[in-house]
């Protein structure tokens, strides 16, 4: 059976975004620095940024799609990226709200899922096929799964900022078995793989 | 001039104890959990445990010293470590309850300061010569070194637990530049260290 795969990149106190998030600064005062290595490294880390496109179904929470705030969807929404988004694979989407699929342009077709987190990965993980799949984010999407013992394994990208506030990754997940399997990095990353093994008492 | 470096183990959730820390439970809950790379996995480790202990001065804070609770110094204690504490060379223990140097066994002396961490770093690099000199914990005493922008070198152990509560490490100590130099692991602990440019604006 596929894995089911998460990437995170996170400041080295922990927080996946910076304080004060709005639609103006989605990832909070200086969040954007914990992204530098994917943009100003990226030969030197594209093992990494190809993994975490690798997989063939993906998951992600309603804010990672829209942006901040509940209620119905704006229908002229398509999502933060352009007409080709990197996915190339189904990605579902956990709403309240069901919407039509939105079949865009290299094989990414959005699908809104409103019955929970388990029926998204059952039809993820149908929809991958021997491929792995992978939870996309945001943090509180990853959260869930973390604490439902539904995530395989988990990478994270450790960015060398310390961001003060904001929100934190791994706040409230339970005692998860953890066991780093590898570890690398560079100038502005350090990236840890770890086998998760589920949640202990 | 000698460096100053400071080692500490952190959880993944970046807390260095546990919570409901007490003199029966200096680490807190599952706190001991953090050192297992030290004891469980120390051959494949050596050279990050001697590293830890290769400086030729320390620094740490009374509470590493002598448990929690302020207050006068119980004349009887000779810290938490037998006749022959492991560190070999001179311990400048920041206080507010000066007492007269206490000389153990195999190169350990104990220094008692109450003047404060930029006057005892004068007297441990004084004291260290060329070698480094290192901060040896606890967390507070870390953090104050890290936010006066005096260390050079953090070492993180990064132990695979969450431990959900207890004392972080980096709350507080402002928006310090930071470069990873090294990564190396075992599974039970991720080495990284980062080269401590200061603190930023």
């Amino acid at each position: 059976m596929s894995r089911v795969t998460c990437d995170l990149t996170v400041s080295l106190d922990g927080f996946v975004a910076g304080p004060h998030q709005s639609l103006q600064m989605p990832l909070g005062e200086r969040g954007e620095t914990l992204h530098r290595w994917q943009f100003e490294e990226r030969e030197a880390n594209a093992a990494q940024v190809e993994g975490i496109l690798a997989a063939g179904a993906f998951i992600m929470g309603r804010n990672m799609f829209a942006g901040p705030g509940p209620g119905p969807w704006d229908a002229e929404w398509r999502g933060w990226w352009d007409e080709e988004p990197p996915y190339r694979a189904p990605v579902y989407v956990l709403t309240h709200h069901v919407r039509e699929p939105l079949e865009m342009q290299g094989g990414t077709t959005f699908h809104f899922i409103n019955d929970g987190i388990e029926a998204a990965l059952a039809l993820a993980r149908n929809a991958a096929g021997a491929k792995d799949v992978a939870i996309a984010g945001g943090a509180s999407t990853a959260r869930q799964f973390l604490s439902a013992g539904l995530i395989d394994e988990l990478r994270l990208h450790i960015a060398p900022v310390i961001l003060g506030g904001g929100e934190r990754l791994l706040d409230g997940v339970g005692n998860l078995e953890l066991e780093p399997t590898s570890v690398s990095g560079t100038g502005l990353v350090t990236h840890v793989t770890y086998s998760v093994g589920g949640v202990k008492e």
